[in-house]
């Protein structure tokens, strides 16, 4: 079973993605954001990254809003894909996927336009398909994807919440609310559960979202 | 067929109920919370309520978070429900039914942490099953639960995402995207579509959760 670590502020990854919701303020978030190298921005992004000392490898989206300042200023590392049936997010994605980079971190996932973040974090179910492994963290925890049983790392007392992107039938261990067999028919049903060790475990085949609050 | 109105800065519900995440900040919905008269605060909200020139005329929860300051200054209209089986915003909305209150409109419901967001969003479509009209107002739209064929005010261009709570099978009208009997299978499927007219109609027998974006 593959186990999901908990990020620290030295969490690498092969690439970080900067998504146009909430910017990153925690300081797990930021720190990851400052202490790697390969910085995708999703195009909206880069307006609130470029105030920072944070410079993107590349800035990949649409383009419709990039302002024509950044737009001449980073002209060197924009990649613009203008189809319309995926996000942002996704085409960001898909661009690391073609780099070959396999392990991401998506920040600013989150925050401002609620369909916009509830979108992004469904999404994590489908990039689990290609993607090795990728998680997104915000300024209030950690969301990872799963379609398998799974061990999680955490610790005793932290606030976890399950979301099935549809229902399946879901069985926990080691958190304070047990979960046996239960098949979820709404979304706020297998949150506000709670960590009792330094690991927990997911019995599932299928597609879950699991958030740990920092 | 029911039409849910398009709410403005002068609608008016029999409550409202100010939950804990980020408080009103866009004009719809902070006028709202001004020009209503019976507002129901969940508990962890009046910390910040308090700071304002509205009064609430209950507040509803468990009560674990009250400052000793407001639980003494509010101990005329403290609710306390310590049953851990349900939210503050559960609490709320059942205090209001029981007080014959059947057009609610929530506010602060999402923002901060994305779980406690995803949720509250969720519970509205089983809040439908005991409110006659109840709707979420944000600082980003407005959300509404429906569970069959539905038209809902609107204007040309407006952004409109549409969220399955478990698949079902949708057709919309008047949408730029037509969806024909589609099921969804992930939450992102059916955002980010438009309005093209002053209303749209959805066709469905499923839970689903709608958002109009201010």
């Amino acid at each position: 079973m593959k186990t999901y670590k908990y990020p620290t502020a030295s969490t690498k990854a092969d690439a970080i993605i900067l998504a146009d919701g909430e910017f990153p303020t925690h300081d797990v978030a930021l720190s990851i954001l400052h202490n790697n190298r390969y910085i995708v921005c999703c195009d909206g992004a880069i307006d609130t990254l470029s105030q920072t000392k944070v410079t993107p490898q590349a800035i990949v989206g649409d383009c419709d809003s990039l302002s024509e300042k950044n737009r001449m200023k980073y002209q060197d590392i924009i990649i613009q894909i203008e189809e319309q049936e995926t996000n942002d997010l996704t085409k960001s994605v898909q661009y690391c996927s073609d780099q070959d980079k396999k392990h991401l971190i998506i920040l600013g996932g989150t925050g401002k336009r609620e369909d916009h973040c509830i979108a992004n974090i469904g999404l994590l179910a489908d990039y689990i398909e290609y993607i090795d492994d990728i998680c997104m963290i915000t300024n209030y925890g950690v969301f990872n994807a799963i379609n398998t049983s799974s061990v999680f790392e955490t610790y005793p007392g932290q606030q976890i919440s399950i979301f099935c992107i549809a229902p399946c039938e879901v069985t926990t261990y080691d958190l304070k609310y047990p979960i046996h067999k239960r098949v979820f028919t709404n979304w706020w049903q297998a949150t506000l559960n709670e960590a009792e060790n330094h690991t927990f475990t997911i019995k599932t085949t299928g597609k879950l979202v699991v958030f740990r609050a920092f």
